[in-house]
């Protein structure tokens, strides 16, 4: 494949029709969740993993029966890890003094270049303790790894959250961003993707609007969950405790120097574990239809960011107490959105939000998937006249994410307005 | 003053005579903290800053009166600031778009260059919130850095923490190293104490063994707190939750290939707070006598390093169940070490260890200063034939730091063994 | 029916044929779950109600197929409340000034008295909201509740831990204890247990050994999970974070005077929430088969209990290092116990103990009900010869408990030893 | 002693002479906090108990010089012990299978028998382990206890929140109120307090409003530092998380019905730990001078109940959305209160309010006692023309009470409106 298929890339909309989309299966970090350790992974419980593995493959399936390209992260890495540039390049940011510790370095790295390509990905994917070092690589160093406790006893990290494709790369528009997440438990899923992305024959050359996991990006974190390319150059940006401002101000720069975008619309959220993604609250069903969980979207704070000059190349709008849709969909040259809030009372309403029952991934204009188990926010959305098409979420909704975290669109269509 | 001054810089025991030592006054970062963020800033509970200042001064006071010149953060940072070179080095560091925002850069950085070199070191380290920000130098921006909360409010964070400057940087025998600190809230103290080394010249030309805060250090986590060069080659360093076997491993080497040391011996530490660092359980009151909190020290593995070949250019020993006491003891070819534990019954001795009742810092062998507030153990520690000398801990000990955290020797004299 | 029903009564051993049982679906009070409550409420998470009533249904439907008499909570306290002496007594002690609040009392009684008895018991365990009392009944009062936030917006707290029906009351052989449980969020299901045992024709005369909701019992709590009476004048007590040694003494006593047992063993537990009960962490499977987590019970302290005399009654032997499961089979008069313990790797089986891999229910000797979900340890159950009989977990287990602890044994069979 | 001297007692208002007042010093029940224990007993921090008992005397020597009279809670508890009956009504309550467990009840009741009254008083108040049992009383059960774990290991349990006396009891005008207290580790205060005003010569035959320890009170807690009889026939009642509308509107009908108040104004607080009571935001310094935090104040929502018909007796007033300040102004017949806010910064008045800062106690009218940290309010109340009396705040103020907390009024005169 050539560059030219990456020039074909690019996500237009939140709703038009998707065409390509990057997910994660579960896998070796999920069955790695135990009670002790979920909390540190950001998980709320443990998993059945092969339950989850199945009704992930339902969710998939169902994406593909409609014609959608999925491609999944084990795969495209394995196939990255089939280069050896990609392979070295990789290994020579994971497998370091820093990370792995002196008198490790070599074992570890001649275990893992020993390993299929496949193989290799399960592991940097789902992590590598001492006690998989087979026992003829282990040298005595192991020792003093062992009585170091914690996310220590690996020599690589697990990154369950990698399930959550969505987060670690966006497209917007014609290019991505490459983010620097915000727990540590996350960081190194950047440099997977960044791998991906480098050397991966679909993916290589692809256009990066921001970010690069070689670099140190402090206080400038950056999460998909946040970030919703809605088309007509405007992109929406939740302001959250894992999308900072000091990240927004710079990628919404980069998309306007490039004229990828003119105008970024911030939500100032709530600094909430509930909400704590703007698409945990508010996603779009339909060109001008959205479902939201009013307690949170109510108290949103919005601003607007358009090319400016001096200093920041910016100017900020400040909404005041505009309501966050209104905003929306003046952006977007609408009248207004139609909007369907979490369905049930106050309980249950509250509870769905949990569950992701607002976490919903359009396939095309009107068409989204959601879990089975918000049944209410499910039943509003088709009277709406919305197709709901759902997946299980008893398991894969032990992390707060839905079908709209799980996703990272590739190729999405426009919509018109 | 000359590279001559640092060429005398060096600590080569733990007991031996005091000469030079840094410390940081308590001040404006401690003034900050309140109830809602003193668990952020890895404070336990708010500060009577005023009499924090006395029993600081107090301290400051009673070492000078022996002799000892002691070096205080604020001032040798302001000094740093009065270079025009320094200054830019460090404000590039602070004052980015990843820390501050686009669109804040310049305001800021306007503001900190207009201020006395004293003022600016006095918010290097107490920190610069958007309100600090005058009038008319506040540029819309302003409001989406408000709508931000938490340390984002922050133009610059608070570092309380320096005032255990004993963990940020660590004389090792005749050099230095620049500590990677475990917790974000502290990574900013080692960007101030390069620039003071790399500027100040009565810093410059000192020699550094290891760390730098341009770099990124992963798991390589050091902190002074964990570190005892006591002498005879002999480095000790507690493996805990804030200094890691990855850091270890890297400052042993370095040490061996300069022959700044010999060996180093490791204290496999359980993972508590009110373990965080070697010194909170086991300091030196003389060439042979240690105070120590047994119920955390007999949980001690105990490992050594030494030069040797391969990849890691280390050797490692595991002393398996022997004491950490004996194998210390036998490092410095004494027979063994008098050992003064914690005083009082089951709920005193649980009490004076987390008031740092064993966080002793020597003058000179065989003479301490502790907190008064630990009677129990001060009365063990004189009838054991040492001289002890009190500061007031009421306030200074809230964020769980006594003498010997809140000093980072510079020239301590060895002694025999 | 007759006093002659109840004199049949009374449980004999763990394995032994299964004959009668209560257990309780899960409804209104889980419907009232969310993430801000659940904690309060000793949940991990919520529930998808409908799907747990399903999975509840399922597991009724499956010990009815092999002949069992399964009574439903909500069922028989409807049938009890159909008993005006019963209503009243029941609602004299929960529509107080105390609970309800001075104002409040006479319409909540009034609302209460209009209902059917179904709808009555519904809300006995279901809780009822100060919204849920008809506009026409509230009175000005009910502004002064809504200011009071939490439990306390409730009028009659829900009881979403009836659930697990084993806790509230134990049968040990020929009589039962109705039980001070140890949160007070469960203390209310004691007095709906009286309620039944005092009023309902079915239960009416049973003896009771211990325990009345009337009473004040301060630290001796005592939860069914903790509570086994294996045979051969055995009961086993785990003495937990929930169950008390004040309890335990207490009960062996009462059992003692009446000849109802001739030895209490007592498995002194680790504090620990994922060892809450005993029956989280080993339960039977055959007459000499358990299943059991050798990370927690490879901890436990056996003590002994015998009739004696002095003021307590008891005889007391520490049985010190000696393994539990040794003691238990010698109290049996076995030659020891075969052991099957949690399934998988480190991790899988940390997860499946606190999946409730461990808290299998006998139906009859060698078969067993428990968990789809923990697939390792009934694999390794399946191998040595028990016939497991699986229900889905995914929601019912998210309050931390399985087929043992969802089910309150009434009459089951003795076993030969 | 006769009952005129009861007949005298009674609190006429928040600010009017001071003569008589029960405090409690520190003593062994705060030896025994440590790290692990404080918060299960309601502390933050671990006390110097020397340095906190000689901060305690100073308070009451200041009282004292000034012509109040003032009972230590250690005292007056000997003096009721050394009359046998009073010492079997508070064993009898004590020592019992439910708290301490058969087995320990005779040596434990031995023990205690044999002490003198000043001895058992400390123990009552400080609580017992059972390592504290001498050696020949100790029977083969407390093997048992000891492998029970946290709280259970005590006999008895200290008590280290009797240094609050203000929640306990409550004189409000010419009676007093008994408190059923939040917190279980607080339970046992009411017993003690029980006994001495029913047996001690001087407090025997007090006029009891409401509330009695051997009733089971559920939700209606109450607790002092919520209650403020400022005069006028007008009683302020935080309604807190640990003062419920169970009890207010209980103890607002008993006053009615003596005639002994007219009215109670209830001050919804929002449920947080910094604003526990409403003491630790408002208090009174002169007849129409308060104190208080504004960041809590503002948001109470303000009720009254005064007499009426119905059920509950009660009338309720909802003042919908006027300031609290005003409501009480109104109910003195004032026009308005002088409000003095804590003082400095929006951090320093956080850390204030925090440090007790606003828990003043009046010794007469203009004249208060309060901690000498909290420099800025203490200054802004000078500005205001009260006389303000420091005491140093170090260590008695980690469990979050200031001088108001720590005084009980048993005597204050009225004032004038």
């Amino acid at each position: 494949m050539t560059d030219r298929a990456q020039a074909a890339y690019g996500v237009h909309s939140e709703v038009g029709r998707l065409r390509k989309v990057l997910v994660c299966r579960p896998g070796l970090a999920h069955r790695r969740l135990t009670p002790t350790n979920a909390d540190g992974l950001l998980f709320d419980d443990v998993m059945w993993v092969e339950n989850a593995q199945r009704d992930h493959a339902d969710f998939v399936n169902k994406m593909r029966g409609r014609g959608i390209e999925v491609v999944e992260l084990h795969e495209v890495l394995a196939e990255t890890m089939a280069d050896s540039r990609a392979r070295s390049w990789l290994l020579d940011r994971k497998i370091t003094a820093n990370e792995v510790g002196l008198g490790l370095i070599e074992p570890t790295r001649a275990f893992l270049e020993s390993l299929s390509p496949a193989q290799l990905a399960e592991h940097l994917i789902g992590g590598l303790s001492t006690s998989e070092l087979p026992e003829e690589l282990r040298p005595p160093y192991i020792a003093l790894a062992r009585e170091s406790s914690g996310a220590r006893e690996y020599l690589m990290p697990p990154l369950p959250n990698t399930l959550y494709t969505r987060d670690t790369t966006c497209w917007l528009y014609g290019g991505l961003t490459l983010n620097p997440l915000y727990w540590p438990a996350r960081h190194d899923e950047t440099l997977l993707m960044k791998a991906v992305y480098a050397y991966h024959p679909d993916f290589v050359g692809s256009r990066v609007w921001w970010g690069d996991p070689d670099e140190h990006w402090g206080q400038a974190t950056f999460e998909g969950g946040d970030i919703m390319p809605v088309g007509n150059g405007v992109v929406l940006m939740g302001m959250s405790e894992r999308t900072s401002r000091q990240a927004i101000t710079q990628v919404a720069r980069a998309l306007f120097a490039d004229g990828a975008a003119e105008r970024v619309v911030v939500a100032g959220m709530p600094k909430l574990r509930s909400a704590m993604h703007l698409d945990t609250v508010f996603t779009f069903a339909d060109r001008d239809v959205v479902t939201l969980y009013p307690r949170i979207m109510d108290a949103v704070h919005t601003f607007s960011l358009r090319p400016g000059g001096g200093e920041s190349g910016l100017e900020l709008e400040d909404h005041g107490s505009a309501a966050f849709t209104d905003v929306v969909a003046a952006s977007l040259g609408l009248s207004g959105l139609r909007v369907i809030e979490t369905g049930g009372d106050e309980y249950a309403s509250e509870r769905q939000q949990w569950d992701s029952g607002n976490n919903a991934v359009a396939l095309e204009p009107g068409v989204v998937m959601t879990y089975d188990r918000n049944t209410q926010t499910n039943t509003l959305l088709r009277k709406a006249g919305i197709e709901v098409i759902t997946i299980v979420g008893a398991e894969l909704g032990r992390g707060r994410g839905g079908g709209h975290c799980m996703t990272c669109p590739i190729i999405r269509d426009p919509v018109d307005f």
